[in-house]
């Protein structure tokens, strides 16, 4: 059997021994060669020519994707019925978190500011020291909402708690998850207005396209923050440069765009108090080879495999 | 019984009741006026013209200073045999932490080389992802040594031990502090050539001048930072600068500077790789009534107080 892994991620594959498999380095910006059409595992990380995967791959029966949210592979024409999909769910938890605590407190504590300061030679005496009321500036008892409560949500909320965050959840389902108090979207409007930092982590998919949308961000207090590390479909991009254009919103840091990377027309850059991070926050997965060791024990034996989507 | 409180920071005075004293506002930016000089006791909070109040206030027993290293006090010629010194020693930890970890992580995740990227409307793709080997790129798995390992320090490194850093401190003496392992400065040769990320958290003191000097600057890797929310005479600002300049060290980010505001004529303006804070990290003290209540009742008892010097 034909495991093929890809060489543009650093993967331990001599550990993965004990296997009745052959592993076999491909390089992700070409179609894959003839000679390993006859692969029946994939292994793919940012892998381009998908679609000629699909149509050329006729053993092909598991794919195993290393990104946590692999639209691309939703999108290329693989056919389901024979072809199992899984994610890399789990591995991008952890830094995509730390990217997003760095985000938060630069925001809070004005950094990005600082270093405008610092470019124009003038010192920004006025960012330091007791802050006025109604500003986000500090996360001691602030209000934090997270929207999106999965695996990173998890990570990020000890952090944020710990700092002395009031750390709420917006997910599908209600219910209290890592000791965090998750609700669902019908109380959005409330807890909107009651945030001082909302954090979108939301997947990509058509049910949250503009979830963000101009009447939510009416909801949320002109002095709130919105972080963004999901994906850049789900806030309104002109809705949100124009509540931070009249002050109706205290600021934006974004990793995820609509258009990666960000047209060089879009008003995004010059938006004010808008921090733009290039979909930086994961990139680094860890623990991919224990997660392909796992799942090719479960594949081997026919048992179900982690992250299947 | 006068006490003398300052009218430039929000304290709780009317939750200081039950004692035999009479709370009279003071303007921190003239001299005392004549009628308050018989005070007991002196609150400070960035109070200017000490010399006068020490030379002026012949009843003065006591001054309770809310900075945490209130060098101007010591300055001025206040009789050390009549006047006891109390500092706010403890209500800034929580506050200089956050500041030091937003600073901490601004560096390992490159927001402000990214903020620099936009303002110039370019792309700053090559921030995301893996990183080289051999970066200060994140705090997991980092080596992070904190030198001055009191209460900020104690604050700051559960902080870091949660991002997953491997932490340990330099001090005075040895020990185990806060499940910190702290070494003596006799070890810092070897603990600075295992850090990739220094954190000064130095007193102003005499002995610490210039303490990371060009020598101890050459012990640390070529990609180790350095962070300073401690006092800017702690640091030979010229010896950074030319590391940073030659490449020797990774980064740096400063909240104290030798000379503040930063003079116009400084290198470290366009020092690459340096960030500027305005000393801001601390500012916003915490619980400075319950200090000054507590403090109050012991000096009125002749008990000892908390956090004399």
């Amino acid at each position: 059997m034909k495991v093929l892994y890809p060489t543009n991620i650093e993967l331990d594959i001599d550990s993965l021994v004990g296997f009745l498999a052959d592993f076999v380095p491909y390089d992700t910006t070409v179609k894959i060669p003839d000679e390993h059409l006859d692969a029946v595992v994939l292994i793919t990380w940012m892998t381009k020519h998908l679609d000629y995967a699909a149509q050329n791959m006729k053993s092909l029966r598991w794919i195993q994707a290393l990104a946590s949210g692999p639209n691309d592979i939703l999108d290329a024409n693989f056919d389901r019925t024979r072809v199992t999909i899984t994610t890399g769910s789990g591995t991008h938890d952890v830094m995509v978190a730390e990217h997003t605590l760095a985000m938060v407190l630069n925001s809070c504590r004005r950094l990005y500011e600082m270093r405008d300061f610092q470019n124009r030679l003038e010192w920004p005496g006025h960012l330091g020291g007791a802050y006025p009321a109604g500003k986000f500036k500090t996360l001691r008892g602030s209000q934090v909402l997270i929207w999106g409560f999965g695996g990173i949500a998890k990570a990020l909320a000890p952090h944020l708690t710990l700092l002395g965050a009031h750390v709420r959840g917006i997910a599908r389902s209600r219910g209290v998850r890592g000791g965090i108090e998750v609700f669902d979207e019908h109380e959005l409007p409330r807890l909107l207005s009651e945030t001082d930092c909302l954090i979108m982590i939301l997947p990509g998919s058509s049910s949250t396209v503009d979830a963000l949308n101009a009447e939510r961000i009416q909801s949320l207090p002109n002095h709130a923050w919105v972080i963004n590390v999901g994906r850049g479909i789900s806030v309104d991009e002109d809705a949100l440069a124009e509540a931070l254009e009249t002050g109706k919103l205290g600021g934006a840091a974004l990793d995820v765009f609509k258009t990666e990377p960000l047209p060089q027309s879009s008003r995004l850059w010059m938006t004010p108090n808008l921090l733009l991070s290039p979909h930086a926050a994961g990139g680094r997965p860890e623990g991919c080879t224990e997660l392909i060791a796992y799942n090719l024990r479960m594949f081997l034996a026919g048992r179900p495999m982690k992250n299947v989507i």
